[in-house]
């Protein structure tokens, strides 16, 4: 048995997210039939290392999974981005350890969210970003992003219906860099909850807006309720930039 | 009469090009059946910075044209940006002086070419970039493409059936930047021929290849031969990025 790490690049707008539920497509059930094809048997225990919600793209997703026979590297990397042209791709392939889980494995995720902030509809960057045609205090929105930075008890970013033992999360960068008309939010942590980055980018842009009901960063968090956070921030917008193992 | 002027920003893919002609959809139709529909008249002389290519991006093209009766710029602008929804959108709207004409006041014009080295196609910038998967040697392209900054003919980098009187340009900036796996090509000119960005971008390729019947850029324009130059890189690689009055 072989364990494989694959990095794959895909367009989220063209998938129901990454897991695999019937009636829908999605980026798990396209990549096993396609390696399926490729590989001539069933990839087994194929797994991302964080489930991307509908919509959400990704330049580096990590994925493993187990096979019994050996994989041709060159030949699987072009077949499948051939099998699935232009909405996913991959990007590198490599054998790794066997007690590689792309999922459990993951120390640090890095998202990106990327609003425009204009009066004008995207047409360039057009399903890849957020706009935001209302003034926003960009200063204060990147000082109550920095404030996100550190461990801290991330409930009221915490969408209904998730999973998670504990809300708590390491945020390592949390940063909003202003490049007209473009307002990117970086921020790296040791994993998130459901749809937190999307939370926090929503939350951001009320704060930015200045509507009072929102106290700051510190208070929401202290408040642990997510009724208190801003609206979720559209998936389009987000896109996981890099995992680190 | 009023003389008004506009920058717009589209996706070219959705166009044949700038230049009204039979049975094709082009930008300058378009806009004109949306500023008929918007201002209740036709509007004349549309006329933008230069006609681009079928396919080929602006972020920031610029177009004059007159009018008889005052527009109402904010509400001119939301109803084309919502009539063209996604396609092309209006980023500003000003009154200018009668003499102002898009194509013959523009001083200089900010073209940038982005191609994506390496193996894996573009997924996520699928569009707006050409995929070159060929190793290239990057410094000997960055030496060559700052050697065109200057005054030159650029006959060797014309494409057939350019109408232009002459083929000297002065080119003020002509610089390849390296942003892996981006290498992005920035280039302000007064003004440009027929396909002459694409050419220049063909035949920097081509030397990155190290394809050796090419000799240097400087040898290419003294030639002044179209066949000796590279091909011509694909439109959807280019975008304009700005015009300068």
């Amino acid at each position: 048995m072989h364990t494989i790490k694959l990095i794959i690049e895909y367009n989220g707008a063209n998938f129901c997210g990454w897991q695999q539920q019937p009636g829908v497509r999605t980026i798990q059930e396209e990549l096993t039939k396609a390696l399926r094809l490729v590989l001539r048997e069933d990839p087994r225990q194929l797994t991302a290392s964080g489930r991307t919600d509908s919509g959400v793209h990704a330049r580096a997703q990590v994925v493993s999974f187990k096979v019994e026979q050996p994989v041709d590297f060159a030949r699987l990397r072009r077949s499948i981005s051939h099998i699935m042209k232009g909405e996913l791709a991959i990007r590198s392939v490599e054998a790794v350890p066997d007690d590689f889980n792309a999922r459990f494995s993951a120390k640090r995720k890095h998202y990106r969210y990327t609003i425009i902030n204009r009066d004008t509809p995207a047409v360039i960057d057009r399903g890849f970003v957020w706009t935001v045609h209302a003034p926003l205090d960009i200063e204060r929105m990147q000082r109550e992003a920095r404030s996100l930075e550190g461990h801290h008890d991330f409930k009221s970013f915490q969408a209904a219906g998730c999973a998670a033992k504990t809300s708590d999360r390491d945020i390592y960068r949390s940063e909003l860099t202003w490049n007209p008309p473009y307002l990117v939010y970086d921020v790296v942590g040791s994993g998130f909850l459901k749809q937190m980055v999307r939370n926090i980018v929503g939350t951001l842009v009320e704060i930015g807006k200045g509507r009072s009901k929102l106290g700051s960063m510190q208070e929401l968090i202290a408040a642990r309720d997510r009724l208190l956070a801003g609206p979720t921030a559209p998936a389009y917008g987000l896109c996981l930039i890099e995992v680190e193992y």
